[in-house]
């Protein structure tokens, strides 16, 4: 604990976390429904106060009226440039080096394709890629898809195995920076530099870094990296993601002409001249593709443009020390308040190590999780995968974005939990049912 | 000219079509800017009535209210089969064989990849991928990158070089349905026909087809398909794009458990199950790919929506006999009324082999276009391409959309186009500006 509060089960301790809280009044920045405390911001973030009338002004106005002409006179041609010359700084990027484009999965497409082009791993003893078997699984599906294409392979270690020497057959390492499961959080610093050391490039996964913790690629020399709309940056659902790869790259495909393979139009150095010949944009506007979709795309700038506003306040580092805090608060009164339910800590009880997320194992953690919503705590859950991780993998998701989540929140989400595992009220049938989505 | 109208040069004659024309209730689907004669349908369709109440919905109730529950409350998770469902009736194909996912651009690729991996042209005779050398670049690009990567090539030849037989090295034969520059309309069961017969497999875009003119995928026997979902379907700037392949080949890709290349969690069978192993969803649905746009996704499920509304008065087919009479009233109406100006007509005058567009070729037609902007006249734009079409490649491109364009707009749009050819107003300075999209 970082606090020095005497008794943090007291909820009058959280009441005054917030009335000191620098940031507290970006709250007032979204939408947040009555009688609902939101932990499931590291899956879609809520909605910006901003955001339904730029949406409908791109509607009514810039599609229904100016038509054709809002490419130009809205500004359509540029947007996804400019929103990532926004999210640029919340990773530590320049500008010019990061563009909004597709999705997080079709991004990792294009640079884990870029990467093979440039790695050192042309020489054929070192064609593997090594990722971590808890990553995302649609990071897995891609990587093992790209690595069949190319006479590669896809090895997945444990987490554990990471902090050991790479296998020297390894040419990429791919990693997402902060676990989807776990809320883990791993050291992109050092993990790029032993992936450099092992003459391997490193391809980083932001999904659930960008805007929760800060982020620097341009620092740690990463190689390439992609990341998420809709979590914590708050772009509304299956909003486009982003991608980046470092100048050193995106000028050795300028010099060499090397384009990634999904080499659509608006990647082209001039999309309007409609040339046959696919010349590559400069820089990272190589890495667009198709026609950006409008509508989400202005709903992920009203997410970013949110961030500008922490600017007086501290900016990503005050979200992040804020981030510890709902955390650690989380953390300290499960631990003290839910003893002898079996839930257990799954998160790294080192803040360093964590992102914005705290999971805990439990048996039956999709019945608690329902019975947790039914009283208005969204979080979510993650059943355990088949190989191996069993009964104990089941995970409830708690994530927590310092840009809207109060110290209160934290404090009426536990006791809200402590009802739930007292009572035993998610015993009940109701709480069995599974959805589409769990 | 299909009417009998003794003198279609008299206004009079086109109130009177509007007056008889059974879709002319249509119009009131779609919010149309005042003064402004929209003719670029076919390059962004025009905003119907309900799509604004509906994304705002999704912004404020299913996005700000319900939030991550909205995937299974709002049925986000099966809104991209729902759409291709409603899409595929437009194009010949039956329920479930149809996804919207992506950009045409990456659902191309998708195509191709797969068509190499089914293709006949296994055999290393035939790795040839045969396009229009007038195809829409984006097209070309996507195809180029594929056929590299594959050891194949791809070659590009004269639009009438099609009616002859096809190369014997040719594995896939890759059209765009109706040329984007020309409107020219491909016969898309002769060319499938050829295809096949020459033992390669048909690749079609219908992008400049789907909403504008009957296609029937599996009538023709076509093997995939792409289109777009902001064109004629109406779904907004950037709207996500289709993804058609024919059962027979869903099938095989299902009994061999093929994937496409870009293997992402919504196409996996069980996206929600996070398994560490690709396994693709059966039939169409293995080409989802990431997580859909939602905002962008409903607006083109409303776009999609209003054909629901022709059945009643003749459907697809009544649409394509008002495209028709509305393209042949403006050839008629331009080759009466603006001789000796210098434009020369595109666009087949044969209606069997024109999409729902017109195209006047005019070395001074961005200067033109611009000047009809002014006067409220909207349509676009198209440079002649480097590598041979020169000046005369210079386009002026009408898009006739029988849904909301009525035959007193197509007179008024000759009427202006009269006026700055005999006034020659576009000569003066300020028409001469191009725009970043012109």
């Amino acid at each position: 604990m970082t606090h020095t509060d005497p008794d943090p089960t007291d909820r009058s301790h959280s009441v005054r976390l917030d009335a000191q809280d620098p940031l507290a009044a970006l709250r007032h920045e979204f939408v947040l429904p009555a009688g609902v405390i939101y932990l499931d911001g590291n899956s879609l973030g809520a909605l910006p106060r901003a955001t339904a009338e730029r949406v409908d002004r791109v509607v009514r106005a810039e599609w229904g009226v100016d038509l054709i002409r809002s490419w130009n006179s809205a500004g359509w041609v540029d947007l996804a440039q400019r929103i990532g010359d926004k999210i640029a700084p919340l990773v530590g990027a320049g500008p010019g080096q990061l563009i909004v484009s597709d999705s997080t999965t079709v991004n990792l497409y294009k640079v884990l394709n870029s990467a093979i082009a440039l790695a050192p791993g042309a020489d054929p003893a070192r064609r593997v890629i090594v990722s971590e078997r808890s990553n995302f699984p649609t990071d897995l599906y891609i990587a093992d898809s790209v690595a069949r294409a190319h006479g590669w392979s896809l090895e997945l270690v444990e987490t554990e195995a990471l902090a050991g020497p790479l296998d020297p057959r390894t040419g990429i390492l791919m990693l997402t920076h902060v676990n989807y499961r776990t809320g883990r959080m791993h050291d992109m610093t050092a993990l790029t530099r032993a992936a450099h050391a092992a003459g391997a490039l490193a391809v980083w996964d932001l999904a659930h870094s960008a805007g929760a913790v800060p982020v620097d690629l341009i620092g740690s020399q990463a190689d390439f990296a992609v990341g998420c709309g809709y979590k914590y940056l708050n772009g509304g659902p299956g909003a486009p993601a982003f991608v980046w790869a470092h100048p050193r790259h995106t000028q050795r495909m300028d010099q060499e002409q090397l384009r990634q393979p999904l080499s659509g139009w608006f990647g082209h150095a001039a999309p309007f001249e409609f040339t046959h010949d696919y010349r590559p944009a400069a820089g990272i506007r190589r890495f667009a593709c198709g026609t950006p979709p409008m509508l989400s795309m202005a709903a992920l700038e009203c997410g970013v443009d949110v961030f500008e506003r922490t600017a007086g306040h501290g900016g990503i580092a005050a979200l992040r020390t804020k981030s510890i805090a709902l955390c650690e608060l989380f953390i300290t009164l499960v631990e003290s308040r839910c003893t002898g339910h079996g839930l257990q800590l799954v998160t790294p009880r080192d803040a360093a190590q964590r992102g914005s997320q705290v999971s805990l194992a439990h048996p039956h953690g999709h019945a608690i999780m329902q019975a947790l919503i039914e009283r208005g705590v969204i979080g979510d859950f993650r059943a355990g995968t088949p190989d191996g991780q069993g009964e104990s993998g089941h995970l409830l998701r708690f994530g927590f974005t310092p840009l809207y989540t109060r110290y209160t929140d934290v404090w009426d989400a536990v006791q809200h939990l402590v009802d739930v595992m007292d009572s035993g009220v998610w015993r009940e049938a109701r709480f069995a049912q599974r959805h589409a989505v769990t």
